[in-house]
């Protein structure tokens, strides 16, 4: 058994807020990151995919399958987006990475068996860096 | 002569949209950048000061006076900050990052003065990263 | 279950000398790092804590609070001293970086409680960074 | 129990072909990999040990006798080598970077006991990064 | 006036010999570079380009216009080729970093003309890294 | 005419103290930095070449003769020492890092032209980091 581990970045700007909460408390919680016109990051995800080695390919996965599953789930649909405005997970979830990270290994997992069937190489972790400083592990 | 580059980071959103073009023309040029409602970076700022070694000191510039100028001037006013809705230059000017730049060396060559007066540690360069693949020099 | 991995940074000098240890051995043992007048690094270390996501903020641990903690139990104490002469214990204990580790996951499971009662979040893992080449896990 | 790891560099060029598969196969497989001029990338290992920390010297393991291992058995023979053509278990085996990653765990794991027997420190974990994108874990 | 600099990359193959010299000349000089299998690196190009940022645009540079013309002229032909072999310019021509770095500087500035004429932005400058230790400005 | 620029390392530890000044203006004026115990860094040094490629090796520099001066001079009398007690330079010049450019600059070009004589290349420029955020050019 082996891993691997793809990196995947994307551009995206949100804002902490949580409908739960009273004004008061948001600004307390999130402090600048309750700010309502949002901010951004340059966020960097990976994802790491076990299994065996094929031994015809050496290979533990196809890579183009792997980054056309990740970009179609991903990369495309949050790349230069506003997470609260434009992603319907969190039209009520607060997008902290915490929660952002959770919702791309919901997709990814979602999505997986109908591109990596039966006895093919599993999804093992998903990472998420805000920053270089905050790494969040699902 | 010496110069010394120290580094700053922020985190903001922006949408890059032009007043002056039509809506036909600003998603033609600025095509995923023109979301209506913006996306964000973790911007890196290297500001480079060039002047003399202080021959009792051995510095060339007092970095705690380096770098409440340049907390004060760019990073306090632009960290989880909206470049459009919050940061007065951009009203009409598109923030994208070669206009962030000129906007950082400005407010930095303004307050220069008054922080480091007559003989002092001139402002060599600014230097902005957007990505780690987009940096950009004034 | 989540993971955050938060980076901190110090520098220190220290000097690696075994009291139980002969000159000869000393020297043989630790080389150039055995130099009398010490040496010194930039030391990175990663702190990763684990805990569920709070359904109301959506985050895993009040990152104010970590940085409290950390500040106050490893960066501050450690940061510009000189690990040998002025951390309590290193008076008998080598200051290698893998006792380095040892004494500040040490640190901050003790003080964790104070800040982190009950069904808090834990202290899952300390790395260290003595050079980027060189990473320790306690 | 602590665990160390250090980062080794080498850069080399290879093939992926495999003898057991057609020119089409292998050209759908492979790609621009399958290129019968090869091409190289700077291969980064990194080798986690883990044992406990000696009283006497404050370290998990001599950092000298492991660069020796790791030099002996990794740097030098494959640094600035062609992976198929000279290296003697690339005869059949495609150098795809899992497969080099598991040669590289093989070598060192059966040099391992000669350099540290007994109760000394294991060898825990071998990664390599073919490009800082893609990372496998044996 | 403003410079951007973008960061492209690509992974090659290449052996340092020069049919100018004798064997033992090769051999004294490029050592294990001489090797006549070849090695590789990944490579990362920095492309400078300077301007004045377009009143209406707020950019120095059309991104997609760069990009197109740099994957054109050296990405594609270059990534995961070997350079010896399968770039024309180095039939006779020792494929040197340096002389790397040359070649895909006259390339861009061949082609620059085409893609920017007139008054466009000029190509500042091309810098080569053929590992993260050695960079090359041309 | 083409640069190379070539990255060495090297962890020394220092105090920053003037002569020339009061207790109380050292304390003043370098802070933390000031602890009669010293801190230390892991210092990275870019050396930067200039001259032409030679037509038959196709190199600007023999790297091998530039590493033997850079360890000579730099990283083998600096690495692992204490900058105040063991280097002559800094017997009462405060050893900030701008002082040690000075230093290493001067060192470096006092001891060029016996390894690069007459049209070989020239030294353009040094460069040291302290931190990854604090870097000088001499």
């Amino acid at each position: 058994m082996i891993q691997l581990t793809r990196r995947y970045q994307f551009s995206a700007s949100h804002r902490l807020h949580s409908v739960d909460l009273s004004e008061a408390e948001n600004e307390r919680i999130f402090g600048k990151c309750n700010n309502p016109y949002g901010h951004g990051h340059n966020y960097e995800v990976e994802v790491t995919v076990k299994g065996e080695i094929d031994q015809a390919t050496g290979c533990v996965v196809n890579l183009s399958d792997l980054d056309t599953l990740v970009v179609e789930q991903v990369v495309a649909p949050f790349d230069h987006r506003n997470l609260n405005e434009e992603i319907v997970e969190f039209r009520r979830l607060v997008p902290t990475t915490e929660n952002l990270g959770v919702v791309i290994d919901r997709r990814l997992r979602e999505a997986w068996p109908r591109v990596f069937p039966g006895a093919a190489p599993k999804l093992e972790r998903v990472r998420i860096l805000e920053t270089p400083r905050n790494i969040f592990e699902i």
